[in-house]
């Protein structure tokens, strides 16, 4: 684990997607209209997210543990297609993207599970960092 | 998760309060004489309550980690009532009121747990916060 | 730890409750309208609950671990007063009223969290045990 | 959480999918002959996996908590694509489906975040399940 | 992880041991006598042990998640040496051997965590298997 | 849990160091040339070591949590015996040996349990802190 002990703190952001394709209208109405079984589909994969942001360094080896101090989640419907991005903040010695790629992929495998009774053809694509800012550069593919 | 990066530190502290209310004064004499079966109620109780502090924010999914920096538990029996009285503080930008209700109510939980075996009926009453220092607000129900 | 080796597995339910108290009709507006800034309080909490339910032998030191086969959460709003009902159900070699009871009580420390910005005067009351079936004795007071 | 407690265990297996895509020629290079800085990507990956899977039920709220039985992850290089390949077996009422999504995730990831000194241009491509057998139906996309 | 979905389970059993030798006898009379200031060290070793033994699995990735049937946990002290002794039980398809040995080694490092304040010198011993049974081969050490 | 609310920040150093003995020259063959069959277990046991030395205050009561900096993990071989140094730092109001440790025990437990299938000999000796710096005083014991 690189060490980062002598290391200012910054402001430290960072912005990642994940997109959740379904094979049906009726899963996008399902959600859209609070029908899935297992219940509010954006809702309660928001809540497995934001857990899954704080346990980043729990499950990634050489990741370090960090004060995880703004979260936002928010979901884009485009067709079959939804879209899941992710906002990550901190002030501190190190960045928070992989935090971000972290917490999106749970809230795509969230999504997935709480579908899967519903929709047998939900595919998660391209989990990837749209933005960061602060530490030596930044990153804009936004 | 609301956006602290731009908080200043300062002194946080918060009591919480849970009252644990046993059946029988059998119970009670248990636990002082150290002859409940499954072990120390309130030392080990205190062990889970630790821990329990520092787990709020992977159990709470909005909840900021932080820098569990001072705890003590303590204990007052009255009766048939076992109160349980939690300190938490720290120097950080949010404050532990989540942190110390979520350790008394493990506390108290812990006890249940313990004492089920010779007390069928145990109780979880009332797990409030009594004090709150640092922040807007200083919040003092004692 | 209890020593359940030789038990057989049979089926094993318990339903527990905990009351978290709000002070303004404004606040069970705000939850009823999904206006509460940090999200739909009911499908966090219950996000947050299923985890707690799965979490207990993490927390509790000598509670056995075991497959939580089912689970559901639900509420009812009577005045200012909300209450959480949580059903666990398992086919295993003990039972699961902690895992109700923990999960109850996880359910009502989000509710106070996702809260707190908006109502200073939630409390929450009476974490109890309604009903348990399987093992030596049934409990039933629903 | 849906009921299971009546359902029959049976041997459930899936195999799912994940494709990293590094930037360089170089990047593969330096994994192939141990020169990543952070230490060995694909060892260390398959530990992170292993936890990963795991831990699933931990982070997705309406996911059942099972004994993961078997577990094997595997990689293959064409290009500067890395496709991880991810089996996981129990022998119980539910399926692994999403365990071994969710471990397929966490590689992919911990490969991010090894790779993130030298290359900033890996992606995350396609997490999918590739195959299930047991249970309701089975799926072959292979 | 090795493939177990093909074997049946048996009883399992397995002993484990950790040597603490602390440095001084104020040490074992500060412990006996209920003065240490971070607390009981026994009774919350023993709870951070019943708690390791059952997060193994979480810690080691090649390692099984199991049933946790039983644990006891005891002490004997012997001029400055405390012997730590640990015992587990399952009904399961693989050995708890790891488990007792990861449980010891927590009970001997939080004894050392408690007893740090008052004890520079204390010094953990030879963590190893005394004794197990079930599985191809027993192992009897003791 | 001691109050270090009012301590001041500053760098901590710890090495602590594990030995792990193997009962033939055969492993010592097996792991140099990645024979083992459950991996690369200098690098898998790497992996479980870093994620062991951040999990420190999530299993040990009384250990305040901290943003873990740096860490290193290196082995040495000498006949039979694998000595296994770790090395972790933070800046912070306390120091980090017993995170060092914490992270050797589970590196020697991590080899134990993946030699386990090819040597049933092997034993886990004297898991020491060696350096520590930072603090009221220093301890040098190399």
């Amino acid at each position: 684990m690189v060490d980062i002990t002598q290391k200012q703190s910054t402001l430290r952001t960072a912005i990642a997607q994940a997109v959740v394709k379904v094979s049906s209208e009726n899963t996008i109405t399902a959600i859209k209209e609070g029908k899935v079984p297992k219940g509010d589909v954006f809702a309660m994969s928001k809540a497995a997210g934001f857990l899954g942001v704080k346990k980043t360094a729990d499950l990634l080896p050489d990741c370090h543990p960090l004060p995880v101090e703004h979260c936002t989640i928010d979901y884009k419907i485009n067709g079959l297609e939804i879209t899941v991005e992710i906002l990550v903040k901190t002030f501190y010695k190190t960045g928070v993207e992989v935090e971000a790629m972290h917490g999106a992929s749970i809230v795509a495998l969230n999504m997935y599970d709480m579908l899967k009774p519903i929709d047998k053809g939900v595919e998660i694509h391209h989990i990837k960092l749209l933005q960061k800012t602060g530490g030596k550069s930044d990153i804009n593919r936004t």
